[in-house]
């Protein structure tokens, strides 16, 4: 993948060509227009990864992304889809006027024919263009791509950019909260809802000797493309000139020109031009014929003179109109707001300027964070895969909120949402009350439970695993993932699903405090509260399965791992996530109320859990003790501390609501998680590590969930606190470290990836949930640190309870 | 491929299995409900060719088919695409109760993982599929696809059918007038409109001893696959259930089982099933699950007992909503109709059985023609094709007619017009009117012309090449097509297409008597006159390129031939093309004033053709001594004596007009072009047929085209009458069969097409032009023949003028 320049050298040198194929007098050194901040710890070299991966350029709730950094590899405008689009991306400038011939050469962000391997600078760029038309010959692009380490990459929470010795690139996505349509005013939803990415192609070459050509252009692999006609904004001496490209009615790239030799009053220029041809080289030496339309190969170019800087402002934008889903029929809700493509395209180009500046500040929000260079890459980077999967609807009139899921595409998959809503929350508490009426309106449903002997009882109400698949709405009450008959992947979550849907609620209503809705929920609520009842022994342990899955048992979200995360029944990772889901019905009657919530099992099962302990005073995974997971050692089981911990952050310091909620996180469960996990943390034998130094969710399951891990990491900071052990600390730097690792190569071509398996995205992939990692952005929220026996050695412990009798069954 | 049943024997005897790989005790003997005509002369045994090959089966004007046929590729619903599908096609049975572990076979219609090789009996199914959602593994399709040598395949114009030794599967592609919308009542559009076709799975087990389950399931690439909730028909007793599927909100296929045990009266029955899984065995067997949302393979299937006859009616049809194209904004006129995919799907199960014996009507119509049953192949073959590249659409209020390029996608190329307008002008003339209105409001242009010396002259008014390309119109007076500054592919066709104009507007009045419509076009005829005369000399040979080239040449429809054919300047074919043009102009004079045209150049060319003999009496192909065409011998050059023949054959016997047509066709041109084939096609050295007896159109190329040749053949036979000659007639039996081995052999994966090189179809596939070949349905034109100097030898002929003079400038 090329060498990355030395941590700590400034951008400034490092811009400079590392191993140019070109002769060195024809380049210019590169001047930035606004240079990347000297220290910026997202800066890809001081953090010891290649530059080369994706990622996911996206704005919100249009469930498309412009996706490019991984080398080799076509990436471009990618709609409605899971995965890295088909265009071959081509930036980059010809090293001398658009008719010369002389060397051209771009970022690599497109397939060769033969695989562009390690220190690819001998690439020759040809490449088979799909057949367009009559007569097209396979016409080779005569391009040279950069080299790894001709690149320095900044890539900051809503800036990504590309500097080599001839140009700069920079991709800006910034975010802002969502309005709630039913309040917001039409014109904050348009300027919310602009389903576009702007960026920034700039060419300084004032010290240069030469006119440079930059274009940027994309390869398309299905027929569609087109030439808009040029256009112009503004008026008298704002009049600027804007031309571009788009792929049928929906997809569309519009640019405009902008002479930035004097920075304080950069000029619009007409000097740009669009091209469409097979290739790039046609589009810029023929200019008789810039634009056939059979050509797959548009783009925008531009010539840039001695003495002048010139930077393209790009908008990469999507119109997806009419009805974009069956089972209920919506239309996106930007469309609203939005003629069509060229309305888009013009209103980014419009904001070009300004969403620069506003990626900047969020770049600098997450530099100033109190987060290693390590956590905010993954910040960063989950934070643009989330929004490529986010996608907000119009149905019947009404703002229906669905995140896809990652390469599967599942609609609001529920244990992905009790996963992401701390980061809506944080911005937007009414999607997360969209998603939970969503839920409790069409995928809800009521269930019997079975016991051991298949023999049926009462169950309840609980919740689908998802609303369906790639724009296909389920059927009411069902999902498109579960089926019945199973005891592993694509069996029913009933459980896990309704502690999340409680957990979701009580998040809402912690930061809300919206008593109005809450008080509509108070019959669907006492339902949750009979339902886990009917599931579970008097110790608060799920027993049943739903009777749903005909035989076969519930699963929970690690569908595809071992018995030790994989089965709902009898697991102490749903066990402590069942306390959490009481303590919310019990935060939720008391916010209702005043009172207790009655009959609530949060404190059995704070008493229950320390008597599970083995000798070693560890928490088995799975409490039956013929289960193979009965000797599984989980970290998960910790994760749902997190919920009373971000409950009490959201309290006022006076709020009767917070005794309960500080009372339970002092039990002495919350002392055997945290010796649980110390003990997995560190024991030289341990298995909840992986050889490199990643974090081992089980220690019988080789793969890993990226979401889960950033869960788990916060709980472990700041909720146990076992970061002030200064071992445990350097374990989890470590760690840090290596799952940037496990993204920027693992998952090189996947963008953000959460199922990894030896450092490498396996499933899961161009996924949503890992922006639960945005959690550690939050301060420490128990302090002082709990006085639970941190000291404590695990030969102290005795064990209350072995699991080795016949275990009680649910009343 | 297989070998097939031999010539002659009847179809009971040949369904019978030639070599299953099941036990034959498992098998029933075939008796299928419709029995294929005995001698049904489309037969594909007694033609000699292998089944295996693609078939387009599509409505009218949806640009939409239903491709299979090939052996081991994919092929299924494909909209708005110039090339087979990509989905696995299973059409088969299970030799078994549904859940049963049995034998199941398919038709060979889809892709295994190794591909499938010659005499595939031992092919195991193992294929891989889509990867649609987390934990599927790459499940292997459970199938034996049945070897060509166990099928027999009857093709008729409107039935493709199947027979198994287990079961027959027929579709039904019924065609008929498409009324003109801005007269015809909505019912009748609707009936005409519908985007759908209709397919027939049978299964006779009146003579099995087990149950059959049979299955009609395609695998999706592309995720987005849903079942179709049940719904009901009808009412009381016949009331009739429905069930589905769908991919999007634009494919679908819907099922209504019958029991045609007794065949008067077939009863409706509830016992099909949908299914959705990953492969057709999970669908059939798990019956706890038969559809899970995240299967790419969603199917109908149904149980057979024993003494039992089903038929599944399938409906596979299409509804694509909204705005569909750019540059005009269209929307398919249907959706006038139809309220949506299940109105279409609906609406196609309500008119199967109709659709049925309307397809065998028209089977028979093709069977009792005058045509050899090589002939009816290619009618039958080239029918289909030319179907699924139509498109009508609903512009501003008013139809517009496309008929897209085959694999190009190009809207109305107007060189496909021209040699389609025979097919549509004997069906619904109102669309070629409606082309030749596009092209004047939005695709015609004014040029100037160039000389030699590259000096300008003027030029005046012709006619683009395309209208745009895969649905994106092209600005107006422009092509998706054309570029300046070429020779060859791709430049300009100004002087063709101006012909072409002409020619169809002439054909168009010659059928209808239009005269409103030829009023309104008076001053615009006359501009295509002068246009005319701008580019020709005093011969009217074309002079003078127009200066849209740019310094490049015009070249005709053959664009990626040399320059015999290719080139369009001095070429003899576009000569007598410009011969043909100019009677047509004079035609529609006539008609329009009852006098003759004035200055048209008819009968100077056709004064001039017969001097431009070389010392054999044939025609070089271009008229300039140092072109390398002038030593190439062309067979299109006869080609536009079709139109005043055809002309002729639409006016009443004492209709004025048909005098001056008479005397047109009976001139010494005609004797010339006559002698000029009858030596191409008998000398013993001719460069005019291929080794395995094809028409080769040029001497010097080895590429050739079939709808060209047809349009030859025509002439050859119904105008020339050259096969009286029992050695021609001979040669060009040889050469239809010839052409369906291309067909069906060299094109099997491309359906038909036009292009083919060495017997295989290499550009130009899956095209809509071959339709040119119903032109041979007509009856001979003239009789009686020609009284020309049929038996002149070539040595009788004395070269009036040899061509290596200067050639005259034109005035």
């Amino acid at each position: 993948m090329g060498t990355q320049r030395d941590p700590g050298s400034p951008p400034d040198e490092a811009a400079e060509p590392g191993g140019s194929p070109l002769d060195p007098s024809e380049r210019t050194v590169i001047r930035p227009m606004e240079s990347p901040p000297a220290h910026n710890p997202t800066d890809l070299g001081p953090l010891g990864i290649p530059a080369g991966f994706n990622a996911q350029h996206a704005p919100l709730g249009a469930f498309f992304s412009f996706t490019c950094g991984h080398p080799g590899t076509p990436g471009g405008l990618g709609l409605e889809i899971g995965q890295p689009a088909d265009q071959n991306v081509f930036v980059g400038v010809k090293h001398g006027r658009r008719t010369d011939d002389a060397p051209t050469t771009a970022l690599p962000f497109y397939a060769d024919r033969a695989g562009l391997g390690a220190g690819a600078a001998d690439f020759l760029g040809e490449q088979a263009v799909e057949q367009a038309g009559p007569g097209e010959q396979h016409a080779p692009q005569k391009l040279t791509p950069y080299a790894l380490n001709q690149i320095t990459r900044h890539y900051g929470w809503a800036t990504d950019l590309w500097a080599t010795g001839d140009f700069t690139f920079a991709i800006h996505t910034p975010f802002a909260p969502l309005p709630d349509p039913a309040t917001a005013a039409p014109s904050a939803l348009r300027d919310a809802l602009l389903p576009a990415v702007t960026a920034e192609l700039t060419v300084d070459n004032r010290a240069g000797r030469e006119t440079k050509t930059a274009f940027f252009a994309l390869g398309f692999a299905k027929p569609g493309a087109r030439t808009l006609p040029t256009w112009t904004a503004g008026h008298n001496r704002l009049r600027r000139h804007r031309l571009g490209f788009a792929w049928r009615r929906e997809l569309g790239v519009a640019g405009e020109l902008h002479d930035v030799t004097d920075p304080q009053r950069p000029a619009a220029l007409d000097a740009a031009f669009a091209f469409q041809r097979w290739t790039v080289d046609d589009g810029l030496t023929d200019t008789v014929n810039p634009v056939h339309q059979l050509g797959s190969c548009p783009g925008i170019a531009f010539e840039v003179p001695p003495g002048k800087a010139y930077t393209l402002r790009l908008a990469l934008g999507v119109y997806r109109e009419g009805v974009a889903t069956t089972g209920l029929e919506g239309r996106y809700l930007y469309t609203r707001h939005y003629g069509g493509l060229n309305d888009v395209l013009d209103a980014a180009l419009e904001r070009a300027a300004t969403f620069a500046q506003h990626a900047k500040q969020l770049d600098e929000d997450l530099a100033q964070s109190a987060l290693s260079a390590h956590q905010q890459f993954m910040v960063a980077h989950a934070t643009r895969s989330y929004h490529g999967s986010t996608q907000l609807l119009d149905i019947a009139g009404d703002p229906f909120w669905i995140v896809n899921e990652g390469e599967y595409c599942m609609m609001n998959t529920l244990d992905l949402s009790i996963d992401q809503a701390f980061w809506e929350l944080d911005r937007n508490p009414w999607v997360v009350r969209n998603l939970l009426d969503s839920f409790t309106k069409r995928h809800a449903y009521h269930d019997m439970t079975r016991d051991a002997e298949g023999d049926e009882h009462p169950g309840g109400v609980s919740f689908c695993h998802d609303m369906g698949a790639h724009n296909q709405f389920s059927p009411p009450g069902d999902s498109s993932y579960e089926m019945a008959g199973l005891t592993g992947c694509f069996s029913f979550m009933t459980m896990e699903q309704l502690c999340n849907w409680v957990l979701l609620a009580s998040c809402y209503v912690a930061k809300t405090n919206d008593t109005a809705w809450l008080t509509q929920q108070a019959p669907l609520l006492s339902a949750c509260a009979e339902s886990l009842r009917h599931r579970c022994d008097e110790h608060g342990v799920m027993r049943r399965d739903s009777a749903r899955c005909a035989g076969g048992a519930e699963i929970t979200t690690y569908d595809s791992l071992d018995e030790s995360l994989g089965q709902a029944r009898a697991n102490t990772y749903i066990l402590v996530k069942t306390w959490a889901a009481w303590l919310g019905l019990d935060l939720l009657h008391r916010t209702r109320t005043g009172g207790t919530l009655p009959d609530h099992h949060a404190d059995a099962i704070a008493a229950f859990v320390p008597t599970c302990i083995d000798e070693h005073g560890l928490l088995p995974a799975v409490l039956e003790p013929d289960n193979p997971g009965f000797t599984s050692r989980i970290l998960p089981v910790v994760e749902a501390l997190v919920y009373p911990a971000w409950w009490l952050r959201q309290l006022n310091p006076d709020d009767p609501r917070r005794a309960p909620l500080k009372h339970a996180l002092a039990s002495p469960m919350t002392d055997t998680l945290k010796h649980h996990t110390r003990v997995l943390l560190t024991q030289p034998e341990t298995r909840n590590l992986f050889a490199d130094g990643g974090i081992k969710l089980s220690s019988t399951s080789n793969n890993s969930w990226m979401s889960k891990i950033a869960l788990f990491l916060h709980v472990v900071r700041d909720v146990l606190h076992l970061d002030e052990d200064p071992a445990i600390a350097e374990t989890l730097e470590n760690a840090d470290q290596t799952h940037v690792q496990w993204q920027a190569v693992g998952s090189a071509y996947w963008a953000c990836s959460d199922q990894i398996i030896s450092g490498v995205a396996k499933a899961s992939r161009y996924y949503p949930r890992i922006v639960t990692a945005a959690l550690w952005m939050d301060e420490h929220v128990l302090a002082p640190p709990m006085q639970a026996s941190d000291a404590q050695s695990a030969a102290d412990l005795t064990p209350k309870i072995r699991i080795t009798q016949p275990v009680p069954q649910p009343k």
